[in-house]
């Protein structure tokens, strides 16, 4: 008898890249939001979804600094298992008449984070990935005050594929309104076999225990996407930047549940 | 309509990280073989698989430096999309009947690799993996001669978790025997919503137009198993060396077939 | 006629690896002092350097987690040139009746932060180094709070070379005493015809307008040295442990000064 | 007494980061040759250097994959620590009437190899460097043959800085004219002071014992060279390609000699 969320199982489940949930994450974000061409955004929706009623080009860019654990928070205190960074596209859209986020690029830098994503529907690569963080000595970092620089970087392949750079504005209720649904993501799992899927589904999952910290709107400085012969990211072109933020939040991810069973 | 192979799908697919099968590899095999307790080997099997009936004990400890690529051969020419390095663990089991091998644990260094392995049932985490390399100028390496000293390490979640050194003896026919059958995987794709797994099947798949260089016996001047508290591969503990062995080989994969759908 | 501190050099200076001083650093620094046997100190002290008069054996090991830049700060929203992590080993020493502080051993993960050292006189080497940080979102980070937990681990070569565990007790005023000093370092350039050293110096510098943040006291929960053929950290041996820190800081480094020509 | 070449110095010497030299080498070289304005080349020749009198705006694009190792070979059982990849700009100079070759711009991947560029003068920072690989087995990668493509890449700072692509055309007996002399490099350490170097000299190098493997001619198929904030690599414009080679070598180094103190 073997056990062990995911993979590898063995007797104990001691080697499992990961706890079974619910994960616990501590993190600094950065988005971006612009919009693009909805017919983009279209094109990246697959059946049963559709583009969402409202402002459908509207895109997402975030940056993310976590640090996160599984219960027993044994990872907190061998920060190697804990700590990783994430650049996400969320765009949103309409499932028998709800909206939902959608993730549908994400690079992150961590295998568990990796594991995690295929889990929960989001399509990660692997990517290098840098964020300014706030820091209260002002020598070699912004803080949280108005003008505040933060940067941002992307890049995988050896090619950087996005770069943002934000001035925080004024201390703001909102972080934008992109990534505020649940989830709608697709997992899939290819068949063995060739010519299609074995497995997918349609699911929605969302964060619970939500808690925010500082949340800052941001002027957009600069913002910049580049192509690579492997991504599609630099085709949601930036034809209208709508703002920037800056947050810290804390949450909780505890599974979520299927919205459609598809054929493969 | 969205296309590409796992994930992400768009509508070109050019984004998706990895290519349709068949997929291409070229690269270097570093192998001990051992015995260890067969209860070890058992307690990594789960059902329907049994232990083999012959040297149920064997465990072959395998490195690996490839370079490998899709149809189109594009990934050859950018190299960081083609070369990746990886250590893998290999048991023997009965199924049905037929003896099969099986990786019971694999670390890997890109994420291409990553993605495969949760395609073809192998539980591949993040390593940092190094192997000697054969070169035929001897001022900084070793050739194919025998005598020639190879070494190989890996680490993950910044631990050393194994190494060997192995000294060429003899040009040899074989490369041991415990990597030697199709392999006998579990695909698992666990719910979302928890309690189990949605999808769970054993499949067999195996390597095609296998193309053999050269290959040497080796004596294995040193083997290392070091612990870590999220890895189990110390575990199965090296009572007895069987062999060392090198030897260079090309490769395709063209997926495999169901040999059971199992509940989840 | 080429310009640029350090190197390369070229007409613009721009592509220098390193602006010129002074540079600016934000960051977090967790501490553990101990004392190991002052013999053992001694004999990484060269002339004209001898034991510090007090508490010779004291041992400062340093996780410290960066932000830095030049006087134009365009590292900061670049993140990927400003941000880097160090673990060093500090002792004392004495030259001329003062004492002074002397980093000894010290892994670095940026080769920015490697050709500072050269120039500072810190003996750098790269690792894979990671610290808690804190977070003010509970879910998967500490505080700065009483028995809030913070791990520091040290990796080179893909080996583990030491790990720490700290709680924090109260707030401090001191983050220990092994640091506090001038830096007194060597600067050694070996000669390119071998048989020595091309230049050699004594040199002191020391931090400007330093910044000081939360400060607390911890407790040593676990700490641990690992051997490696490659290092003599571990030589350095545990005996007594004096206690554990949590500083936040900022800092201008801005050179130093000659204390002492020196045969090569 | 404390010993160790270079740093850090200890009782025995066993932590040091590089070994006394010789170091010797193997490994493959990709090279692309080229012709730029010589007028970018004579602003990165500093006193008393100036342009080679044939050819002066030949630049050489070198790929090098080695293994390397002081006398004692240890490290190439552990091959973190003598595997590593670099990516280096040579032109000409003139020198007393004499023509050497100097390396402007070089890459690297491992510490050992970046604190060796300090030793010999050449300006090395740390990169993402691949280049195909050639194996007999041809699944997965080109063997050496008429036709065979590889590829080379360079990164640095999360930005992509050159890649290449050549098809081997024939045998050769030369692998360029660029690389082909004594190096003259400038070795430098700014003053801890400020204000100018404390210690500058011009020195002359060259490789030792060198053994010459396959040898091929190439066709560049494709070659560029991309703008970074922190790079001049690109301002070393491609006007004229002149050719392209593929070799392998092993060789010595051990050590060189002064041409000429300079003035800090």
């Amino acid at each position: 008898m073997t056990q062990g969320f995911f993979y590898p199982r063995t007797a104990s489940g001691r080697a499992s890249l990961l706890p079974s949930p619910p994960w616990f994450y501590s993190g600094d974000l950065l988005t971006v939001e612009y919009r693009t061409d909805p017919a983009k955004v279209a094109a990246l929706l697959p059946a049963p979804l559709s583009l969402a009623d409202e402002d459908p080009g509207a895109v997402a860019l975030i940056w993310a600094d976590w640090q996160s654990c599984g219960a027993s928070r044994a990872e907190l205190i061998d920060p190697v298992r804990s700590q990783y960074k994430e650049t996400f596209v969320v765009v949103r859209c309409s499932f028998e008449g709800r909206t939902f986020s959608r993730c549908v690029f994400i690079w992150v830098d961590k295998d568990f984070a990796m594991l995690r994503g295929i889990h929960q529907g989001y399509p990660k690569k692997m990517g290098s990935i840098h964020q300014t963080r706030p820091h209260p000595m002002p020598q070699g970092a912004p803080g949280f005050a108005s003008g505040a620089q933060f940067g941002a970087t992307l890049a995988a392949g050896d090619r950087r594929l996005a770069e943002a750079v934000i001035s925080l504005r004024a201390p703001s209720e909102s972080a934008g309104f992109v990534n505020g649904h649940p989830m709608a993501h697709h997992r899939v799992y290819p068949s063995i076999a060739g010519g299609g899927d074995a497995y997918v589904e349609l699911i929605e999952s969302g964060a619970e225990q939500v808690q925010i910290g500082e949340t800052w709107s941001a002027d957009v400085d600069h913002m910049e996407l580049f192509d690579s012969p492997t991504e599609e990211l630099a085709d949601l072109s930036v034809d209208e930047i709508i703002g920037g933020y800056y947050r810290q939040i804390g949450v909780v991810w505890n599974g979520g549940r299927t919205l459609a069973r598809l054929e493969g």
